[in-house]
């Protein structure tokens, strides 16, 4: 690992994977592994900030979370895996950052209010909610993270590390590089139903589902809503089942398809079909690595475990200097 | 221990212990050594709610507060003694709780805004700062404490305490019992100045301040106002130094003081060196245990250690019924 700069990241267990997460953050996730020391960590405390109230299925999607990443391609060998709630040194730094970050920064953070707003149904006025900022400060800067791989939106959230960071080297001396953030490309993939693809509209296609249910979704996809009869020429440009084609089919039927879609020479029936083959097959060796890890819960909790050793040696590092820094 | 109901209290360690703290939390707490099962604590990381600019001195602070501890009469084998910081497990219930404590319930908090007004000169809108209580109720709540000793002052943040606990119990299940606040009487003894003896008014005669500093305190002590000469009467009842002969003098001299105050018969000067001797033969077998405990570091580390390891059992145990109760 020497010479090589430190990133970090982490995922929220709130659900399994779907394709969404996959060409987004995962697959950059996985490019990272060679050029990168890469700690990734699953959120479990962060799950807390807007799913306090529902837990009981936090432990199975710790689980399945672990199985997607390590079937999407993430590996032990290359990186450090580790559920975040096993480190309790994030806790304690936590605290101890809590007590020198100003309210007002928490409270200008522009996805708080809005996601106050867009979870309406959920109390999320906690205290735990304000200060999710400063827990995640903690994740990073616990591992002296050189960066963080982010999408655009989560810039913010990094500058508020980044901040935070300062303000402990200022009061107490140098403790914590400042991490950057990484922008990373974001997946263009959309839901079944052409809004983002996300868990919450209900819309998304799972890491895990099974041909069957793919088969079954695929069918249901919305295509070129100006294209009434079969006999009507389409528009592949604006049909999202196209888009699909252009992920996971050969250039070759990605071509073919674009021309009989236009002559009305092929019906969306037919075009969904083939391409919900082709997404099949473009999963069947992720499909093949879970059912391996799925057969194997000993192996995938000794991952787990052996990276959360690895993760809290470097925590304990970091929180003596913190420690002797602070005096306490 | 078996059927003593437990309470627990903490001092933040921000300096010596004066004469209020010992009349006041400290002399309650050492009456209940034999009725309850008592913890103390030191509130370090408390203390940097409000200190967290100026650490340099935290571990002389606590290194003295365990002194002055061991000095007034709390004994170890009675009492687990302890530093907050030495148990972590606090720190994880901190996060946890601050995922479901509401920010209005903080933000309500009598004493939020009035110390942030008192203390203008300190930059104390900090988020740790507004979720001191969620602290305060894990460092209670963690060793499922029944009783915890207050002043009226701080009854509220019992309350916070309770409202916390009831919540968890709600959302995932009976885990803590809620602790009542147990009223204790309050010291009454004023500053040298006749303002409230506190160390930020520098008008404090310190547990530890040798027989000649206390000499030089009390002959700077404010008398009875309106009694400029020494020919002029006095009036014992306005009188701080009588105030103190009355906790520190026999009751034959204090009769003695009484009456020839009134008559002009004893002068200030002449009152306050009677009364100083009596608070120094006051504190004289506190000032021996003191020296006694002075020149046994390794014993007073290995009190404190041994508490710890006391707290950190209890602390662990409940902490395990925490993550079974949020599966987490």
């Amino acid at each position: 690992m020497a010479g090589k700069k430190r990133i970090l990241s982490g995922m929220r267990p709130t659900g399994p994977l779907h394709l969404g997460n996959l060409h987004g953050a995962l697959s950059n996730w996985i490019d990272m592994q060679d050029k990168y020391d890469c700690f990734f960590f699953i959120a479990d405390w962060h799950a807390l900030t807007s799913n306090y109230e529902d837990t009981a299925n936090i432990p199975d999607y710790i689980n399945n979370m672990i199985i997607d990443w390590l079937s999407a391609g993430l590996s032990p060998e290359k990186s450090t895996m580790f559920v975040q709630s096993h480190i309790k040194e994030h806790a304690e730094l936590f605290l101890l950052l809590s007590m020198i970050t100003p309210v007002p920064w928490l409270e200008r953070n522009p996805t708080y209010k809005d996601q106050i707003i867009q979870m309406s149904n959920k109390d999320l006025s906690t205290f735990g909610f304000l200060g999710y900022p400063v827990l995640q400060a903690a994740d990073i800067i616990i591992y002296k993270a050189d960066g963080v791989p982010v999408g655009v939106d989560q810039v913010p959230h990094v500058e508020i590390t980044r901040e935070i960071a300062r303000r402990f080297n200022y009061l107490y001396g140098n403790v914590f590089p400042e991490p950057e953030a990484i922008l990373t490309k974001e997946s263009k993939i959309l839901g079944l139903d052409r809004r983002k693809m996300s868990k919450s509209y209900d819309n998304a296609v799972y890491m895990s589902d099974s041909p069957d249910i793919i088969s079954s979704k695929v069918s249901k996809m919305i295509t070129d809503p100006g294209r009434k009869l079969k006999s009507d020429p389409g528009n592949p440009e604006i049909c999202n089942v196209f888009a699909f084609h252009k992920l996971y089919s050969a250039q070759d039927l990605v071509d073919e398809i674009d021309e009989q879609c236009r002559k009305a020479e092929i019906g969306c029936v037919q075009c969904k079909k083939k391409m919900g083959v082709n997404l099949v097959k473009f999963l069947e060796p992720i499909t093949e690595k879970r059912a391996y890890y799925e057969s194997k819960p000993k192996l995938v909790k000794e991952i787990i475990l052996e990276g959360g050793n690895k993760a809290r040696k470097t925590a304990c590092q970091t929180m003596d200097d913190v420690r002797k820094a602070i005096k306490i």
